[in-house]
């Protein structure tokens, strides 16, 4: 007989296992990427400082908020699951998470965003033109770290982040361009959503294993279990950036509908066909008549009544749905591989660790 | 007996065998360039394809300039010094051409520049997020290319490409600093030089050959070449940027001091300390308070009196006889490579042709 599937809410309870997890990845990558942005001529070492959270915007240390670092923490345990060291994953970890920061300091430029991880963003503080510069220098530290030790798995894994990045740069073409367009669908939405998390976490979760020998078949189950737990995490995401508690997320209250975000709860909504996703499809059509300054002003309760429409017409709940079927699709994947003992268990917790969270 | 060194004037003469040259790196490198430019999702394909050439801003196919392709026409003659036949550079000579594309789209954003190759820059026709977005997956799309045979060579050659990139970024953030410094030392400015334009034509005029089974001597001398050459190529740049025909260079009158570039024409001749040098320091300090507007509307005979200046200083002949200088090191360089009959002559028509362009 095999057993029950392990559902979410039973497993949801290794946090203190999950802590550990990030906290490994962040020790273990934080030299390298400190070494690496020191290779920077100034001032975009500092720059890059700043944006870590190592300095504050005058320049003093600051023990600032560098993010989850959930793909360092991926990548030290894929290293794990070919058999080898956590260490062997490291350049990996360090290049995944440059390559991170590098679409980070890009995409809030494009997209106009004032605030990340409760701080001004870069472009804010040191201008657009640090903005781009610091993320073109993360992008080629990340091939430069990757591609140091000249070995047979060092070009592969090399190889496999620049499709990941290139996948990670579409997905921002695509989300720039459907904030334009009048209808996106679900698949869109998903594809995008696919380019933009899916593919740089799918690197994440295989690049240890590349350094350490693992095969193609290997490598490409454990893209696949990164690539939906990476649909997973946005889903959630998408939740948060409607319904998340600001405390949590260090964004405003309704975020992404004060930016028009066509996310999954909206799509998922608007696809829904029924009087409520009628009734949202009508106000969204009116709201995009508006200038951007005039809908920023709009009051709370304005943003709640959309929110409530977008919840009626079962966008809340097709979305978290869709984060539990990531999640199970995502373990699915991890199946065909071989992997020591309790390597799978952390996967599965650092998967629920990313749904259940929220912030 | 040995003969007396090759000098310029006595040289300068290829220039058909020079243009077949570029036009066998365009050649070949087009087709790579095309079919890397159609992976990008829509519509950074077609932005891509604008800032080429390949169609005008309306999206009509154009049979656009896409520069002088030295680079290419470099990468494919690194092969052949390597005594591998000039396609085994194919991928370097796309690779480093998407390398170079990249760094135009992001410093024309960052430089404000709105003209190049005698059309609109991409910000300007598409907007800052497409120059920001297309430039990134140039970037990207140079290291899948480069590593997609899966090679050691490939490896290699990634690694080397990638460290260039990081000098073509170190520069052009060393570019935009000293713009806001009162004095920027020749040393300075030939650091900055040499990273924004030696590092990527050092990187173009050895990857072939690494590409072709070359050593590490072979191809760090190949390097040397090219990054002298590149040296050479920016002060005959520098000279065309003040007393350019802009028929010829595509760009306004007295360019370089409309936008208060501290060039080796400019740097020299304030480092001269004449009586020049101390009046073009007054003047230059009085211009640094005027604001961008107010200076771009000076009159003709204003900036004509500071090109005049320079001239008296020193600063023209100087940036003239270290284009000669560097041409001169950069033959120098190649003396210790064994190389194919015919392929050194090769190296030194291009070198001569980038010294005596007027455009």
């Amino acid at each position: 007989m095999t057993p029950a599937p392990r559902t979410l809410t039973e497993a949801a309870t290794d946090t203190a296992g999950v802590i550990a997890l990030l906290e490994r990845g962040r020790t273990l990558a934080t030299p390298g990427l400190r070494s690496a942005v020191a290779r920077l001529a100034p001032p975009m070492d500092t720059v890059a400082a700043y944006h870590f959270g190592w300095i504050d915007a005058q320049g003093r240390p600051a023990a600032g908020d560098g993010g989850k670092a959930v793909r360092p923490a991926l990548a030290l345990l894929s290293a794990e699951a070919a058999g080898a060291a956590p260490e062997t994953g490291v350049p990996g970890a360090v290049a995944v998470e440059l390559v991170h920061n590098f679409s980070l300091l890009h995409d809030d430029l494009m997209d106009g965003d004032e605030q990340r991880r409760h701080r001004d963003t870069v472009w804010k503080v040191h201008g657009p033109a640090q903005a781009i510069l610091v993320g073109d220098a993360l992008f080629a530290l990340a091939g430069e770290v990757l591609l140091e030790p000249g070995t047979a798995e060092a070009a592969r894994a090399a190889r496999r982040l620049t499709l990941a990045s290139r996948k990670l740069i579409d997905g921002q073409a695509q989300d720039i361009s459907y904030e334009h367009r009048e209808k996106v669908t679900v698949a869109e939405c998903l594809e995008m959503e696919g380019n933009k998390t899916g593919a740089l976490l799918a690197c994440a979760s295989s690049i240890g294993a590349v350094l350490g020998g693992a095969d193609d078949a290997a490598a490409d189950a454990l893209e696949a279990y990164g690539y939906h737990l990476g649909l997973a995490f946005q889903a959630v995401d998408d939740l948060l950036g409607i319904w998340g508690d600001p405390e949590a997320t260090g964004k405003r209250t309704w975020s992404d509908l004060r930016q028009r975000k066509k996310s999954l709860p909206v799509v998922a909504a608007l696809a829904g066909g029924g009087p409520a996703s009628r009734r949202l499809a009508e106000l969204l059509a009116a709201d995009a008549a508006k200038s951007q300054r005039e809908f920023e002003d709009f009051s709370e309760e304005e943003f709640a009544a959309r929110a409530a429409l977008i919840e009626e017409a079962g966008g809340r709940e097709w979305t978290a749905q869709e984060a539990r079927r990531r999640h199970a699709t995502a373990l699915e994947a991890l199946e065909g591989v071989d992997m020591p003992a309790g390597v799978r268990e952390r996967f599965a917790a650092l998967a629920d660790f990313v749904v259940v969270r929220e912030g």
